[in-house]
């Protein structure tokens, strides 16, 4: 057993000391490693992505510190496949050898979807920023899914007082989805898409301009009403205990940006 | 009054109208303007410094959106000294003219202390990041107060079991307090950095230079340390409703960080 | 003289050693202070702001290292008003007291300009990035003035092909001119301003926003369209010794920005 | 031919008019793609990674405007592979497609290494930045490796004078290099650890970090001897035309940091 053999090592475990102020940390760890994992797509494959990993255990006041090394070993006898179904066991093998009561395991990568134009079916790739964020104790696995969704969204009140045009900017919808069950990233990418004024695409023809301009202009939207639309879908998505969604729109018009949010902790 | 008579105008109001899907909305409002402020110093003076601000209401279920420019027009109404005292009325204010329940104001800004050189007695600047959390409802004013600080960490093990020389490295000190009375930048910063191995400085001569290397060397202290040190001291001050602490390590022998942290909620 | 005190103090000085590699070394200095400064206007009055620092001489081959310090207290000796004039007297004074070839100084800063909307006549304070890009030799001072605008751009060809609407987006439009003259911050911002679909604000009145909607649409530009006019201009200009210029569009129908760059060395 | 087509459609194709101002850009196209990409390793495999992508083209006078999204279509058919080699192709290629006189490709990604502790001989991955800079014109391919190594710099001065230990942080030494001839990215990331007081690791058990420490503390590097080491071995390769390299210490004892620099071109 290695970690036997390293405390007994006659080098010195100051970790394992009293602490001088005896109490409980709610986080030890380790921060910002960047790692490649493969995350499993809806359709069965997997993806190669590049994450930057946290992995925070707590720490009991009669211990004054952890071992920090052990997180990177665990992290490298599971590099291969990352999922939803192999976060569990990772995050069970951290609080086992840290003898913890909770243990954190954040995830947070790039993820691709192949996209196809809506007139000319090129297809191309899209990316979408991604986390897994897993925490797990005596109770069990408590999963959150997280993906930041670039829309575009254009501005109700500037088409409607405009004699012509009317403003429109790229914006972010954010989600954080808390579920028992297995929710696929790809489905709250489409729920995000289909909230606001257009879907982008990294490969547009220009008949799929044509129709990107227009769609979005048949269908303005506020920053409010993005929200609200996707929240109320998650309202009614039996999978979802709690969710938080935001959004954030780079207005084309200013330099700064509005913003909406909802926490579903807070109004149910 | 203008906004009656916006609200009047010809131009057509669709924020006014009734959302398509009915659900509170916690925030909406405008977000990463950057703008001069003036801050009270603990000395008496008053510094120019620049923020990131961030202004929002709750919006109600009946409401389509929220008057974004107002928001800038408060801020502009309050362009000048920004202090504890008028957080509170332009949180007011933002409350009052936009009908809401709830209004947050968040600003954050570097923060400048003239430091003093341990052994030379030459100053200098030092830059810290500061932020004002302020939320407004019935109930008062909510406020935080937050400071990054950076610090000086040298690794207890390390020096333990190295016969010569110790890795030290920067590391930064996080912290957010909630009180309802007045703290002081100044104190946060002087807690944060009595709490790790040194402070740090912008210009040392080589007395100075020699004087920290042997002070922090004289002064391990872990990531964990650190964290309790600064909570310890919270828990004694009787001003502090409740606070959250961090410490990240930049650890000069690997790429990726160490980190502790603590909620005072989760403990207390 | 504190630095001939320091140079034969007891405590070693190694940067006064020959260094084992005899290279000649461009830049040694320091890098990412922030420290707040004061601005010159147009009008005449002076901006507080707070700017990111780096100060750099050149390095001989027969010294091992410089003295770092003497970057910060050179920066605390002009503690006040920083303009195009003392730049030059900071500049002069860093070479003399590293006895150095060239002296570099670069001040990147937020500059805040009061605009006022097109209809409404409501003043408001707008962000520009800026930076003043200082090099010091035998031949005077050679001074790079740079800054980032961010304005509206509207697709051409979005609007050509669509039966209604036209997607448009914020964009950044950077320049960096030389010129052994004087040229304000605020003649670099309105000819960028000019060149693009929009101008930006941060205050609008619905009656400002149609205006703004309708003039860029009016008005449609491609990044290489704003990039020519902008270069246009600067070409027109015999104050202008050399300059960059490069607009980047934060595409609202794409995740990826569109981006032109003209420079003046490669073409004049 | 796709692009025949395109260009005979009924669409309008305003990016064919003649510009308003006849001046020729230098780089037009997209930037900040994000996208999954493979390299090749020394060892002789390939790694999966995912990049940040310019693509550029230069623009006569006699075009308003280029096709976008013809970049995207490069990139989507050169799916799979990337290395040294195919560099070459897609740059010719877009050089073809886009009529051009010079094409920019530009790949930045982190690229991982397996690196074994140097006593208890426990592997783990380090993280590197790296990227491929590449122009193609009639005179062929002008192709830069760029590549940022994170180590340990522990200053001599503070090692010097002080009675006990020597502040120690994390640097970046970056590095820019030209060469017609392969250099491969472990060939650079390991002349750049050998430069520096020690590489850094992401697993070390205690053993290690005992030899780490001592290592550093017996191998003091300023960040001008680490510029010139690195600069000297890169004099001394054939292979090298011109290179850029610099070092940032994220100095332990201040706020802001140590840097050098050395530009070939400057000096040879």
């Amino acid at each position: 057993m290695p970690d036997n053999h390293q405390l007994r090592s006659e080098l010195a475990d100051l970790a394992e000391d009293a602490p001088r102020h005896a109490l409980n940390l709610d986080k030890v760890g380790v921060k910002h490693i960047l790692y490649p994992i493969t995350v499993e797509e809806r359709g069965g494959g997997w993806q190669s992505t590049v994450a930057r990993v946290n992995m925070y255990v707590d720490l009991p006041m009669n211990f004054r510190g952890t071992h920090m090394s052990r997180f990177i070993s665990i992290l490298n006898r599971h590099r291969g496949k990352i999922s939803n179904q192999n976060l569990q066991e990772i995050v069970s093998e951290t609080r086992k050898r840290f003898f913890a009561a909770r243990a954190h395991l954040e995830l947070r990568f790039p993820y691709f979807i192949e996209k196809t134009a809506p007139v000319s079916g090129e297809t191309s790739l899209m990316e979408y920023r991604a986390a897994f964020l897993a925490m797990g104790d005596d109770d069990g696995l408590d999963l959150e899914l997280q993906i930041a969704v670039p829309v575009m969204s254009l501005c109700p009140c500037s088409k409607e007082i405009s004699d012509r045009g009317a403003h429109n900017q790229r914006s972010v919808i954010r989600l954080r989805v808390r579920s028992p069950e297995l929710i696929w990233i790809e489905e709250l990418i489409e729920l995000a898409e289909r909230s606001a004024s257009s879907p982008l695409y990294a490969l547009l023809k220009r008949e799929d301009e044509k129709y990107i301009t227009e769609q979005a202009f048949d269908n303005p939207r506020f920053v409010e009403d993005i929200v609200r639309a996707v929240a109320t879908e998650l309202d009614a998505d039996k999978r979802v205990q709690s969710y938080h969604v935001e959004c954030e729109n780079f207005e084309s018009i200013h330099n700064h940006n509005a913003y909406a949010s909802l926490n579903s902790d807070l109004h149910h």
